[in-house]
């Protein structure tokens, strides 16, 4: 069998999948530079609300797998997060607001009458992932946190400027997990490196951060064809 | 509540669906008239590959759940036709075939190297539906072979002259499958209209429906933007 990769050259390569996320994707860098119309900017908001609303879900089933009571007690607080408890309203609301800065009523939202196919099969692949895999696999899933400070800087940099029609309040969102996703990846990437230990074990994580990465980039293909294409599937334009 | 369709009524409903069945997607539209290249028919055959290895485990998720011998019994003749038994090699080694014909080899389509996440995403979501929604439900979701008859038809007739190069062996599945499907779909239908009985379950019937019928879009729309396009996702192209 092969040498297992050290702790340092293991995490070099959890980073290298970068060049997979969907920050290269087209959708994602038109929308950047300015050049997506308000439907797409909208049609973006309302799916990757679909995305928002199953993160809990993922992260119940890893609490639901993982027998080890100190890594739940640190994982929980991404539920809190999302979900939000007492004051603190929670980033599923900071998304709705996210959706009425832009224009899209809660309503609309919450209905998910504008989640494409595409974006619900890959969102709920990741959450059936996270229900069927171990729990070590699932926390491994979540390292797409490594590459995304990046991804929610450049949207609070480069939207005031090209959509000066989406009002600010809406940038809460992207604020609050700039810092909350830091934290959150020193975790996950803490436990990746002491648990997958071997070298299949460490090639094994390498593909399932893949899979996740498919997971974020196929959501963007569905949106590309939808709302920049303009080619959405027959059974959502009934 | 609204009075029930009557079974006709109904059955006409289900019927009418077929404007959302994939037969009117582009990259199905083009293959059909000739328009497509060796490459986009060989990965379409290796995609629909890992639908067709699928489909007697959502058979088997059927199986699973139905507590009724006799539906059981008639069933289960699913799993027969693309396993095969005894002297009848199946289904799926017919596509199996199909791949031979169009020039992959067998270990290729096995190795499902080159099956896309949007198409795997989409495939899943149907076993994940069958796994966890009625059988009742599962059964309704199988009605897309309504419309299955047609398609069939159409490769049998257009692609020997579109693309001499496919040798005639491969057209083997399709033929077996038309007398197949003629059959099953009777039993689908006889199930369905059988015990969606009130008004709000026959327009979740037709819900389901369109689930299934966005999967068989999804997997097109995947196809499109990787054969017709040539857009994969980045990390298929590694």
């Amino acid at each position: 069998m092969e040498k297992p990769w050290s702790r340092s050259e293991f995490e070099a390569k959890l980073r290298e999948m970068e060049r997979f996320y969907h920050i290269h994707h087209e959708f994602q860098q038109r929308m950047d530079s300015g050049q997506l119309d308000r439907d797409a900017i909208q049609g973006w908001v309302a799916n990757r609300y679909y995305y928002q609303i199953s993160i809990p879900r993922k992260d119940g089933a890893i609490l639901a797998n993982c027998p080890d009571r100190e890594v739940r007690r640190l994982w929980i607080q991404r539920l809190l997060d999302h979900d939000g408890r007492g004051d603190d309203p929670g980033g599923i609301e900071a998304w709705l607001r996210l959706g009425e800065a832009v224009g899209l009523e809660r309503g609309e939202l919450e209905s998910e009458c504008r989640v494409l196919p595409g974006v619900r099969f890959a969102v709920d692949a990741y959450v059936n992932f996270a229900r069927q895999a171990t729990w070590q696999e699932a926390v491994s899933a979540s390292l797409t946190e490594l590459f995304a400070p990046t991804i929610h800087r450049r949207r609070l940099d480069n939207w005031p400027k090209h959509y000066p029609w989406i009002r600010p309040e809406g940038y809460d969102y992207f604020r609050k997990r700039l810092g909350e996703v830091r934290r959150d990846v020193q975790h996950g990437l803490q436990v990746t490196l002491d648990l997958f230990e071997t070298r299949p074990q460490q090639e094994r994580a390498l593909e399932i951060l893949k899979f996740k990465l498919d997971v974020l980039w196929s959501m963007l293909d569905a949106m590309w064809l939808a709302y920049v294409e303009k080619r959405p599937p027959y059974s959502n334009l009934s």
